[in-house]
């Protein structure tokens, strides 16, 4: 755990954040917590049913929790939205440093990119020709500005991100290091069994609020800008194709892709590790499963999901040779004799993959 | 959209590039769009079928399409390949720029690395002994060139690149930003319960003309080369492991991963989060569908897949359980009941997964 | 294959590492090589069965072989573990360089970092106040070492590893380029159909000798840490999520994801692209095979998989056919017809994904 800026009294954080208090005003909280862990001078939250076990054994001093959860002899602050009042506290204890401002003696800034006097410009970071970096801007170490890019104001660019020319971020992004916004485009033409390079003079435009995770990657688009709208949150290493649209406030998790030319609509949850293939149209409201292949569009909200069971590698030999007898097509008794050899010695290299 | 370098007449695009002209050859265009949204001074392009609605409403200045499609009321450029022709007009509106050549003041270039006169090194770029750049490379901030390695003559590489030590780039590459060539291989032997690291002591070697997306890996030998052909194109996140080799022109969408010592032969097509396992043979010309997982080798063209139909949530629970079912070894009638009751179970945990 | 720092006789390796020679001691060996194209100057090694074509039809020098495999006619050194054996034969011909101490005029490290004298910074690296790199430590150009973070002895990081502020790499890490340590955990509270971003405050502290794959991303934890036991190895573009906890020399390998607060055992060995689910447990000495998705707790050690098994196109529609059949509720005769029109229809849309 990192050390906390100060420590609080439940009756300051009280006071600050509001909520209703049923204990020690006067008790002194030096750290946040998980419930599990948390001691008597640590403040912590129970949002979950899942953890309800953890709450009724937790020693934490303080503990934020739906009115209908408070009870005698802990410390609570009662609120409608534990989880989030938590995040205010969390932002008490944990306050981010503000942009010292200035431009590090070892970073590089064209003379003709525009970098507001507020923000703040770490060691070896390249701003190039015609870009603009706005007010109170947080650029780490080795960030690279491409031309005529944009960084829109409070935004926050961990170390090692790539913004290639012309891109835009709009304000308060959150880029996690290693991330690259405006990536050439996968395709070309096929001409005499070589492929020839398609030139992509498309975008990347991200709207406000937006999060990227690390060693993500969002392509530029091919003739017209790849766009995610404002709050949409991608967490790390996600592919987001040529020219795909991603609507307000959609999350996706890890490791997911997002092929080229998707309409991904708005408030949608993509689970970790989901592929939605191009060119189609997923509506507002959809959620997908984890893992989950989505090979036409969705039209109707609602939950998706195409994972295959996993269970002990003896059962699932059984369950793989049902399903080859499946795509068999109708066969004649030798082939069918056959067939059963032939998944016999299958069944077995199965075992060296 | 990025501004276009300059506008052309119709007949000047025709008279550079060639084709068969059906329209208004002074037509001034200023810029490219896609088939939907381009307007009167715009040109566009029609290649496939799926666009066939978009053509036919297209407001376009000018569209290039095969003989077949020329339609009267709208200036056409006709030729077999359109796609082809297109991307030589995007080369004309928007050229890439020239290498401006020289080493910029903030890299880092060792005294006895060579590197070109012609070569543009932009700031931040570390270039280690013995390392040689050719031609009119250009090389992004903050890439990163190993000791004896070489990156050949007009290829570019985007910001935050890593070659390692003795790895070759061929001619004409581009490699997106973040990609890796040539990180440690992953395996080693056990010993006591440990893992025991493998030197890794071959190189990677990419043939000419090859593409490698943003945050791509590929791991050198372990004691031979790992080869990438000619035309090779990796898209964004692929994962190509030790002693790999591709043969030429194929090309890996994004996410996919290849497995240590497999040999994938030529004009394959390899679909995005699709994954091949280790020390296995894919044959030249085989398609392998997204998503899909390759376990054994493959000795004849076709195309291969291995993705679980996905479906709405409800759906998938009772996909599951039968599938569960298929793997149950033959059972007596007690086991089957406790079996029912742990599957009523199972499927419960499912939702909340 | 890069140059070997010497050449050997096969005596002389026999004298520093041991075995049992049955062979030509003067024999000098110039470099290693794999079985299949070793030459007579070179060293190799067979410690694998799927290998034995390729060791009785070899032209190497000299073959290190369990003592069962040794043959009149070769070279042989003989020990039982040849891998390992041959891991120390590997490091005598291609020595790691030892680190040349000193930070590089162009790295800017913090007047308040502590970096040990022994320590290699090289080009471009940031360390910023109060981080701490120990003795012996090598860190490649472009590495971000954040705020109050520590770099263990005996470190190798290669170029662009980003450690974020307060996380802690132990002894004799190995982390390839690109990784990222200590990134943003992905999760926040729905306010108003808004994601509001929960400040992760927790660190990432990696155990001693730990490997990291290129691009590979680890975030830090919550409100508590993420933590790596002694040992682990991670392969490439691996996403380990916040507050995961993963015991001593358990062994990941490529694009696999392992979601938040997941406890996964030690000794495991998880397959390329395996998904682990967050907030469940592996026991020790579990194995995943690879494309595999854990979706609940696995207490007992043994090999679990979870693979869609593939096949040519054609009979993939019959069994996905097949499958969305399993999950049609109990219909009237009318749905059914309906339902077999369009299933049929699906299949021709599966044709174009």
């Amino acid at each position: 755990m990192r050390p906390a800026a100060r420590s609080f009294l439940l009756g300051e954080l009280f006071g600050l954040l509001g909520g209703e208090l049923r204990g020690d005003a006067t008790l002194r909280l030096s750290q946040v917590a998980p419930l599990e862990s948390a001691g008597p001078d640590e403040i912590t939250y129970f949002a979950a049913e899942a953890y309800r076990r953890e709450f009724e054994a937790t020693r934490a001093g303080a503990v934020v929790v739906r009115p209908a959860d408070a009870r005698s002899g802990i410390n609570c602050i009662c609120t409608a939205n534990p989880h989030l009042y938590f995040i205010r506290v969390l932002e008490l204890f944990h306050p981010e440093p503000a942009p010292a401002g200035g431009v590090h003696p070892l970073a590089w800034v064209h003379p003709q990119a525009e970098v507001a006097a507020s923000a703040e410009i770490a060691a070896f970071v390249s701003v190039e020709q015609g870009a603009r970096i706005g007010e109170r801007a947080r650029l780490g170490p080795g960030c690279r500005i491409g031309r005529h890019a944009q960084v829109g104001d409070d935004c926050r660019l961990h170390a090692n991100v790539t913004v290639y020319d012309y891109c835009i971020v709009g304000k308060r992004a959150v880029l996690n290091a290693g991330c690259v916004i405006g990536s050439d485009g996968f395709g070309g033409a096929l001409h005499d069994g070589r492929w020839v390079k398609m030139p992509h003079v498309g975008r990347v435009v991200l709207g406000d609020d937006v999060e990227v995770g690390a060693n993500t990657t969002i392509d530029r688009g091919a003739l017209a800008d790849t766009v995610l709208g404002d709050g949409v949150k991608l967490d790390n290493l996600i592919q987001i194709g040529h020219n795909v649209h991603i609507g307000a406030h959609t999350s996706v998790a890890a490791c997911a892709g997002i092929a080229g030319s998707a309409r991904i609509g708005a408030n949608c949850i993509i689970g970790g590790s989901a592929d939605i293939s191009g060119h189609l149209h997923i509506a507002d409201g959809v959620r997908i499963s984890p893992s989950t292949m989505i090979s036409r569009s969705i039209e109707t909200p609602g939950r998706y999901t195409g994972i295959f069971p996993w269970t002990d590698h003896a059962a699932w030999l059984r369950i793989a040779a049902a399903l080859r007898r499946l795509g068999k097509s109708p066969a004649t008794g030798r082939e069918r004799a056959r067939g059963r050899r032939n998944r016999a010695r299958q069944n077995d290299d199965d075992e060296h993959q």
